[in-house]
Parts: C-alpha cells; structure tokens; sequence
C-alpha cells in the first residue's frame, strides 16, 4: 500500500512530518511511504532514504490562514493538493496532513471527491475519555449544518471506522443531545433518532453532553456546530482548571510542597484529557482515505497517523464504507 | 410589591422554600412574600408570620417527572399554576420556582403569557466564569430551535437584565460560535450576526465555546440545544476532572497528606465552577418576571431568587424590556 504525506503542511512541518515518515517506512515495510512537498528542503532532513520511501516534488504550500477553497482552487501544486491528486489517481492509498483544516476537508471534497450516495463528508476526530478509550465523534467541523440523513451516514460510517479499523465490535454509537429520552431534542435530532434506529449499527440512543468523558457510547453522531461547542468547551474547561490549580497550589510553600507530591498524577490527568494525543482524525466518505492529523503534530503523531492509514487501508474501509452506503 | 413563591417546587419542597421566604420577609420589609401551596404544611414550617408574609393555599402539586404541557394544563390549581396566575392578574409582580424547569416554562407561556412582541421567552441562567463575575447565558433550554430574529430578542433582553438587574454598564454581549470571526458558523449564527450588530447594544462579536470561562463577555446568546451542550461539557468536564483528582489524591498515603493540604484550594474551585452557586434564572420575555431557581436551592437560594426578583421589580425590567422590543 502506498501512503502519501504532505510534508509541509503542520506547526512543525516538514521536520516533524519528514521524520515520522521516516519511522513510518523503518516500521512498516509493506507500506510505501511518499513525502509530498518542497524536494530541497525534504532530502536534506533524510537520514537515510529506506527503499519503501520515495519524495514526490510540490513547490507550492498551503498556508494556515490560507482561504480553503481559494487556495485549493489557485495552489494546484500545492503538497496537499499534490498528495489529494495521488489518492484521486490511485497513485496512494491515502494521505495524510497537518496542515489548514479546512483546506483539507476542500482538498477531500474538491481534489479526492465524495464517495457516490455520500452527500456530506465527516472529520471524526477522537475526543478522549476517563477510560483512556476515547469516543469517535463525527462530524467535527467539515459540515456546520446537517440534515437528519446526514447523521444518519455519519452513523453509519463512524461506525465501520471503529469497527474495522479501531477494533472495537458491534460499537455503540450515540446522538448528542439535551437528554436521553427518544422525544428529546431540536428538531433535527429528532427527525434522525428514527433513522439511526432503523440502520444495521448497535445504536444506543441519545446521550448527553456532560456524560460523553465517562465512555458512554463509541461513536458520537452530532452536526459541526454542535460538536464543536462540545469539544471546545470541554478544552476550555479543562484547561481553566489546570491553570486554576496551578496558581492555587503555588501560592503559598506548603501548596508547593504538597502539589510537587501530586504533580505526577496531574500530569496524567492532563495527558488522558488531551486530544491531541489521540492521533488522526479521518475524513470520512471519501473517494479514499484522507486523514487530518493534528497541526502540532511531532514525528510520532505523523507516525501514529501512518499506522492508522495502514489499518485502514488494509481493512478495505473506504470499499466497505462504499458497500454499506449503496445498499 | 409582591413577590410569590411557589412553597412546593423542588427537591427540599416546602421546608426549604417556606424557610428561604421567611427569611426573605425579614430582611425586605418593603417587599409582601406570598407563599403559595399547601397551607396545612407550610403554616407548621412558619415559626413566626410577619406581616409581609402570607399564604395562598393551593391544592395541587407540579411533580419533577409530570409531563409539562399536560400537568400545566389539568393541575389548575398547582401551586406554580397559582402562582402563574397571580402574575398574570397583577396580584403578584414576580414569581419564583424550584419546581419542573418544562412546566415553570409552559407556566410562563400559557399562563403568565408572552411579552407583545417576543415569538420566545428565554431561560437565562448564569454560568460561572473564572472571574466569578460569570456570564448570563440564554436560552439555556427553553426553546430547542431557534431562528436568528429570536437570537437577536434574546441579545436585547439578555442586556438590559444584566444591566438593569446585575448593574454591569453597559455589557458585552456574545454570540457563541465556532470561531471569533464574523463569518464563521452555521446558518442560524450567520444570519444572527448582522442582527446583532444592528441592535443598540454593546455587541463583542463570536465567542467560542472553549473561552467563556474566561469572562470573554457578559450576555452569551445561543440556541437552546447548542447552549445545553455547552453548559452539559462544562458541568461534565469539571466534574470528570474532580472525581478523578480525588481517585488519584487518595491513591497512596503520601498523596492522601499532600492532598489534604490543598482540600482548601481544591474545594474553592469547585464551589467557584458549581452553576448551582449562582443564583435563580430568570425566564425572559414574558408579561411578568418568573424566576427558575435551581432544583436543589435551600433556603439561602430560594432567599437569593427573592432578591434578584426584588432588583428586577424595582429596575421595571418588564417594561423596560418591553419598550425595547416594540421600538
């Protein structure tokens, strides 16, 4: 299988993404790994060049505060637009990037193309749980708004993803809402809680946003918006308690003394809530496989994303996505 | 004026309620305290009657797990109907309830009525802020769906109560969204903004979900599904975070004494991130002011609902409200 990077895309590209490309290859012999970008400035951070990588050349690059669709559109040899071409041509398996978010999710729908009977594709990013499990949570911002069917494909999808890629059987997948009963929600929660019903997924009903932390459900089908609202005020929650702790147990010595005992298990804490370090996020009803990992990517996050794409290519997921979706 | 209780809402119903109001009486001697509900047991709770104190008697009782529209409906003489209807036949200037959030909602329409002028009331709860100045939020859940004209109402109605009845000048009105630009979002916020920008009041723009426990405004608007999402992540993110501490704070002797040294510190924070801490709700928009007090308020939360709804009274928020939204 073949797997293309863009190498330039990320806060720490092309180093980060060249290393981990790097690691991908030494690991993973049976995958060919392509660095899409800048040539010059890519070989020069090769230590060695492994017989399953190779550098395809792009001299144009995607910037963060790019205009999406803009720049898809006018950077035609841009490393993200090049390494999307080369899953559209069947040129790679799959691609990865830490680069603009949205210039991605254009990259998918305008470069790579929807998969035939999928309307709206979805970001299913994995939002950590007390668990260390996490939950698969879809759509994260490809689409603001949704139609009850859509959250019905996002169903669907979200969850073949975590069952043959992420290993999880028969996954339970959940619709964020204001409360568990049936009738609850707005209207377009209400219209899809039939549709997911009547879909072939193990699907447990609504679940409410202060219960997602404690694992209650695999999968969590919501639009963009609100999944949005969802992880960014579980990000600002915890992260003003982390710093709230932080200023209250320095301000006196014995807080300091005591809390250098707990520092340890804080830092545990941090790290079990940070979904950054839940890997790549999978573009999901593509024509292919594109996966967005995170913009402050390192070398393992890239190489964390590789492994993902590998699964998922050898799992025939995009085929089996396909299969489901037309039938 | 006249403020009247209803004696049977809420978990500690009607010790809690009859006790809060008692206490109420003492303190505002220019304000009557109607209690309303049972008279047979709440006469036994008065261990004195003042002469601003006195009981309605009504028969009925709005139970938490009744079903809104019905209960309302058939239980005319329920203590929160009562006290509905004393509000809308200007026998009481402002009501206060702990009792089911839907039926107090369905009281506030059906029985209190609409404001000319305003399509829906909005529920506006303060979340807390960092600060501790927190952040009044609407519509927390009395609507689901919202179109942008109502988003618009709840920015106005929302500003002049935090500037009439919390005396913050001139407040700084939010609208919560995916991104501080103004084109981001979905349909609903897209089409909101501009009506926002057009109100005469002090509009800061989008704010996202992750920065409102840091005080980025005073008045958040949003939909009432997208606002119980944010509320929900925010209790349930919290409350992860402190159960988990408290695992990892008592794993081993050592982290047992390092631990007790920072309860103090650790049990400020939770109390400065407990919604609950912050006072009745107001439900705006409606023909008389009816206040949500929480469903667990003790004594001192039913006496601090009295007192917001006494600031109110005396600020004429309704008519002030009111000439805003007929202008």
């Amino acid at each position: 299988m073949r797997i293309a990077i863009d190498a330039m895309g990320g806060d720490h590209a092309p180093d980060s993404n060249v290393l981990g490309g790097l690691q991908a290859a030494k690991e993973w012999t049976d995958a060919e790994i392509i660095l899409v970008g800048d040539e010059q400035r890519i070989r020069p951070l090769l230590s060695e060049i492994p017989s399953n990588l190779r550098i395809v050349h792009a001299s144009e690059v995607i910037e963060p505060d790019d205009e999406p669709v803009k720049s898809v559109r006018r950077k035609k040899d841009a490393s993200m637009v090049v390494a999307g071409r080369m899953v559209k041509n069947n040129e790679a398996d799959a691609m990865i990037s830490a680069g603009n978010t949205g210039a991605l999710m254009t990259t998918g729908l305008l470069v790579v193309g929807r998969m035939p009977g999928i309307e709206r594709p979805a970001l299913a990013p994995m939002i950590p749980t007390i668990d260390g499990h996490g939950v698969l949570a879809l759509d994260l911002g490809a689409n603001m708004d949704a139609k009850p069917e859509h959250l019905a494909q996002y169903a669907l999808m979200g969850s073949i993803y975590r069952e043959k890629v992420q290993g999880v059987a028969n996954p339970r997948i959940g619709l964020l809402n204001v409360g568990t009963e049936a009738q609850k929600g707005n209207e377009l929660t209400k219209e899809a809680f039939p549709l997911l019903e009547a879909l072939p997924i193990n699907f447990v009903g609504n679940v409410e946003a202060r219960d997602i932390l404690n694992g209650v459900c695999d999968v969590l089908v919501c639009d963009g918006f609100a999944g949005n609202i969802l992880l960014k005020s579980m990000e600002g929650t915890a992260s003003a308690i982390f710093s709230l702790l932080k200023d209250s147990f320095t301000r006196s010595l014995k807080n300091k003394l005591a809390a250098a005992v707990l520092m340890p298990e804080l830092r545990g804490l941090k790290d079990t809530l940070d979904y950054k370090e839940h890997g790549g996020a999978p573009l999901l009803g593509l024509n292919g496989l594109v996966v967005k990992s995170h913009g402050s990517s390192d070398a393992g996050a890239i190489k964390n994303a590789v492994r993902q794409a590998r699964v998922a290519v050898s799992s025939g997921l995009v085929a089996n996505i396909s299969k489901e979706v037309i039938q």
